[in-house]
């Protein structure tokens, strides 16, 4: 059987993500294809339970190198349990954030050194997406949609404008250092322009992965 | 001011280590020391949260890894929160289980190489304690104990005997390396035994620091 593909959605707050995550789900089933959507922190029992401390604006004083712990051991379950089994019975597999993430936000966002990063990466969670659709949109019209979204900030959404503009940093510059496996969509267009631009990135690779077979 | 110490006691299932902790919270006090006691995982809001999950026997799919890295989580933000404050107050520490526990329990019993301990203890808990007691039981004498006091097992003491016999073997190899730390306390003895050997063993440890200051 023919393994399946890792696809990741990425981008910072009120870059439109829940809605083109969908977007790419809904193109990828009309392509035929077996699809699992997960999310990050999360998407196992584990996961979630991580997850909640994570946010949980209570735990304000949570160090920057307990944060990245956090979020890599939930990565560890979450390749384990969920993406590579889905992935070896052919299934495409398309999460709301990986490792990016770690690089964007604990790494460009809480400073914590691309090294550390990186050695997290070789020994608990190797794995590399295939295709990464990066949501781009400036950090003052992001946080102005997530903030007419209504409803309480979490911890990572109550930071400040400069902390979005590191993670914002770090994201086009891993965008720019693989133009390969990144997609930079627009996330500043309306709405329909911003899935057009999505439906167009991921039919194109299907058609890649598709000749190949 | 001079710095505080840092005491720490380990030991596997059944050892005894809360009695003996108050041992040795009591001789310090007595001593006319001030003492904070903690605990790992937890210590701090978010640490004992970190804990509610490691021990949740629900998440008993949790790999390894994550296990490990939720360990050293909880550790980053003890350090900071609670003993490197403490210590650079004058306090002395005194924490139930710290770093060795994880040599030897996710290391000796779940198999984790030394080497990636070694490298989250260096880049996120480099502090070492002054003084290791460990109480030392053969485990069928401690499974036997911890069973007796009732209550349901956690997801580490629901582990088979093999992997407490690992833990034990780690946590005597690390006394055996580091004899100048270690003092290794048989647990196995009658409770006064065990509680005069602790008040033994801590009393000179005051005597060689009294001396120095």
């Amino acid at each position: 059987m023919t393994r399946g593909r890792f696809l990741t959605l990425e981008g910072g707050e009120g870059a439109g993500k829940s809605t083109v995550l969908e977007t790419v789900r809904a193109r990828l089933a009309e392509c035929g294809l077996d699809v699992v959507v997960t999310r990050e922190p999360g998407g196992t029992a584990f996961g979630e339970a991580v997850r909640a401390i994570v946010l949980d604006p209570a735990h304000r004083a949570m160090c920057a190198e307990s944060e990245l712990l956090l979020m890599f051991a939930a990565r560890a379950q979450l390749v384990r349990e969920v993406i590579e089994p889905a992935l070896a019975r052919g299934h495409w597999v398309l999460s709301d954030r990986f490792t990016d993430a770690s690089y964007a936000y604990q790494g460009g966002g809480r400073g914590q050194p691309q090294e550390r990063i990186a050695d997290l990466e070789r020994w608990v969670a190797t794995l590399r997406p295939d295709l990464t659709l990066l949501l781009d949109v400036p950090v003052t019209q992001g946080l102005a949609r997530a903030g007419s979204r209504g409803g309480a900030a979490d911890r990572i959404e109550g930071e400040k404008e400069d902390f979005f503009e590191r993670v914002r940093a770090a994201y086009r510059q891993r965008a720019a250092a693989e133009p390969a496996r990144f997609r930079v969509i627009d996330a500043a267009a309306p709405l329909d322009a911003v899935q057009a631009a999505t439906r167009a990135a991921v039919d194109a690779y299907v058609d890649t992965v598709e000749k190949h077979v």
